[in-house]
């Protein structure tokens, strides 16, 4: 995402994978994803998995109530319950406020 | 990191690497590294960068101050000038108040 405006939700997900199951991980993944480009007041997301399972996903939400009901969407619950069974080892969450924002690229 | 508490300040900065000076990049982002930890209010980060060289990091600040002391440390200002000329062809970055905070982790 480029520059977001101030008061943008952002939800910074942070997770292990486990080293098992990458192919039904992957399809929900897949299928998290265009669901959450379907709910409102989605704004984006910037997503990195590194080599050693490590994976950071940034969503921006318009509001916290729109946060808020993503979290509680009940696909997404299930989905979240199979990911603890399954797919993480661990994983943080922090939902925060932005309060500036920059974009840069090259000339 | 864990959980946090409500009010740290997250800055968020995802930036899109080029291909050349692995070498004086890797360098730099140890030094910084290194500096940041040495910081007032420095709490801790989490970093990933993908194999396409999309890389996250998220920096945790107890305060607002804090986090624009490190912006504004010359060391880091003139790393960044390195970072445009060299090391990034896109970045973006993103101030943010954590308004919640979760830690889950396998039993």
């Amino acid at each position: 995402m480029g520059k977001l405006p101030s008061g943008t939700i952002s939800v910074i997900f942070i997770a292990q994978r486990t080293v098992h199951d990458d192919e039904g991980y992957a399809r929900a993944a897949t299928e998290m994803h265009a669901l959450s480009e379907q709910q409102p007041g989605y704004l984006g997301m910037d997503s990195v998995r590194g080599q050693d399972g490590l994976g950071i996903t940034v969503s921006y939400w318009r509001s916290d109530a729109d946060a808020k009901a993503w979290r509680d969407h009940p696909e997404h619950a299930s989905i979240r319950d199979a990911g603890r069974d399954r797919w993480y080892t661990h994983y943080s969450l922090h939902v925060a406020e932005v309060t500036r924002s920059y974009d840069w690229q090259k000339a």
